[in-house]
């Protein structure tokens, strides 16, 4: 019986630690401890009850298969939405997708064949790199640096990782896990790379609602330069703080790529009804819910920055977007400080956890004493769970 | 910009009939033509009223990411919903999918790298084409025979297509679009070379609810002697009829296939936490329900091949299970038929829609007169269905 093989690609998949500590977690919380989650991007906030209005009022006799692009409502609401950010799309250019993740595998596929290479920054979102493995795609990282805010480095160092396997570029903007939100100029030479070598831009911009401090948003979408080249991968999961619905979509005006992913899509038939009836509405709320999101997680950044920056030897910049930091702690092994965080360490009763950077670098080196903090709790929250964090180094230190 | 690539691998897929229609018949409906679609495997049986209660009551405040196992109560319905069966699963045996469709992709990815092979007979149900040409999965037909009811080959026959590269069967039992149930003779074929040469078996039961005349209920999974290497696919679409819940299941009794599966499966976080409320209830139903679906179908099945066999040339078997049947008609191209039938017969403003052969067959030569129907509608709609073929037939031979 040992003999059995699993796949290869299976193999190499990780659990990626935003996934493995749940178990662990449900065990600990059994003893009575209190956790402060700062590990996932799971906000704390209400899911807007207009889905659960929507979704009551459903009367439809039998629950059928529906329309693999998604129902016509929800991409109908998805293109008014995209109105608000002069992004101009048509129903036939959306792919309604079980999540951003969908969205992930369905271009990784379109767009590559085993062993076609996908150039991402480094640190980069966990998720791409297991799809990557899982689909037979090779990420090549570009290296970028905490102490410079996680700025893509020159289109010479970018072009130097483009060969002749290359396909695509992946970026997120803001971004998951620096909070970078990337500039003209970065933007500029991703473009001018992909017109150059025939690359496509698949652009996760799932945070685009969460850009501070008056921020200009840029997305890719807009760029007429690479119109045919981007494919926006999407999810009403963060915007509208609903990540238990499994609603994402893709936008690309290429027609031979939309074909491709549609094809992807037609193996599942269709994603869940009842979701989509309940995001119809999500994306038809007023610009001001948003607005009041994006109001209510400046102050969450502008907390936990404030009170991170009260412990010795954290080093963070403050992100520009999303709802995540990459921090640099004064430790050698974030991984061991989180175990101990969960394991040994309890202040009344209460602890704090944090997303190790192994998540997300391909660099070992750079990755050790970073950790993911995701500020989607409410302020006071955020500010226990920073002063819980200060108390652990000091714990942990003095081991 | 026409230079762009897309893979090999979503050139090489297509879009199944059974989704290709789709666009076609809501322009062919605006003009008041009335269709019977016999082509989907949608039943029109209500979705029982237990699924919408279940989740009206949802109250969460946040529609939170959950377990990517699929929730704990629905994995225990599914445990309660087997022991019907006399099937033995534990909760953490259990994996919730996106449907059955889900389940095949992360099977397939677990157990196979790029150039992996999978016995499955020809015909084979058309999803399984497409989701292996996006993996990579090579998949190698047995042939079967509509005069034959579809039998498996001897086992010698079979055991000609296993190679080094062989990793696994896949079988549908009750299958579609054959309604073939399998025999203890061809089980125990394919578990005796399943133990000999090292392979799993990949049993899509998906139908498991749906076997006629009193036929004894067979499933891979009940076999001690292959518990290690069975993979079941499951979804409550067909049973519950529930197909727009997009909810199915993995079960497995080998746990490094498991954990393969769960590294799947973790990369979309969780499928819909409202479809998998609403689907709690469905495995809980009495099992007097689904004897009164069986009942249903199977009068259904009587009445389609009674009506059926009123044409002539129609060749059938009647079949054993599910909820769809293979039939030769006395044509040479059943596709040219079926779009006849869309675009130039019309009987009181009326017209049948069936899916062709060629969906589902690797023989070009055996699938051209095949084609595929699926009783999905009441007996007088199936009666009226049946009627429109016949009628269809003499207009088209008479052209």
């Amino acid at each position: 019986m040992e003999e059995l093989k699993i796949s290869a690609r299976s193999k190499k998949m990780i659990q990626p630690a935003i996934v493995k500590y749940n178990g662990l977690i449900r065990e600990i919380e059994k003893t009575g401890k209190k956790v402060y989650f700062l590990n996932l991007g799971q906000p704390d906030i209400a899911t807007p009850p207009a889905f659960m209005e929507a979704v009551r009022q459903i009367d439809d006799d039998v629950l059928m298969y529906v329309d693999p692009k998604g129902i016509i409502p929800l991409r109908q609401s998805i293109v008014g939405y995209f109105k608000n950010y002069d992004l101009d799309y048509d129903i036939d250019e959306i792919l309604v997708t079980m999540g951003g993740s969908e969205a992930i595998w369905y271009t990784f596929l379109t767009l590559c064949d085993e062993g076609d290479e996908i150039i991402c920054p480094d640190p980069v979102y966990s998720i791409y790199r297991e799809v990557a493995k899982a689909t037979g795609v090779k990420l090549v990282p570009v290296e970028t640096y905490a102490e410079e805010g996680f700025e893509l480095p020159a289109k010479e160092v970018i072009e130097k990782c483009i060969t002749d396997k290359t396909r695509a570029f992946i970026l997120n903007t803001p971004g998951n896990p620096t909070g970078r939100v990337y500039t003209k100029r970065e933007m500029d030479d991703i473009s001018q790379l992909a017109l150059q070598y025939d690359l496509f831009i698949i652009s996760d911009e799932v945070y685009r609602d969460f850009i501070y401090d008056g921020e200009e948003f840029l997305s890719f979408a807009a760029r007429e330069d690479v119109a045919e080249k981007v494919i926006l991968v999407e999810s009403a999961s963060k915007r509208f703080s609903a990540c238990g619905a499994r609603v994402g979509f893709l936008a690309t005006k290429n027609k031979e790529v939309y074909e491709g992913l549609l094809k992807m899509a037609q193996t599942r038939l269709s994603i869940s009804y009842v979701d989509q009836v309940g995001a119809v509405e999500l994306f038809k709320l007023e610009q001001d819910y948003l607005r009041a999101q994006l109001d209510e997680y400046e102050n969450r950044r502008d907390t936990i920055c404030e009170e991170l920056r009260k412990i010795d030897g954290v080093v963070l910049e403050t992100p520009k977007g999303a709802f995540h930091l990459l921090v640099k702690l004064p430790i050698d092994d974030a991984e061991d400080f989180i175990q101990f965080m969960l394991n040994d360490f309890t202040l009344d009763g209460e602890t704090v956890l944090v997303t190790p950077g192994a998540d997300f670098y391909f660099n070992e080196e750079l990755s050790k004493n970073m950790v993911r903090i995701s500020y989607v709790l409410k302020q006071e929250d955020l500010k226990r769970a920073a002063f819980l964090l200060r108390k652990g180094l000091e714990a942990y230190k003095s081991k």
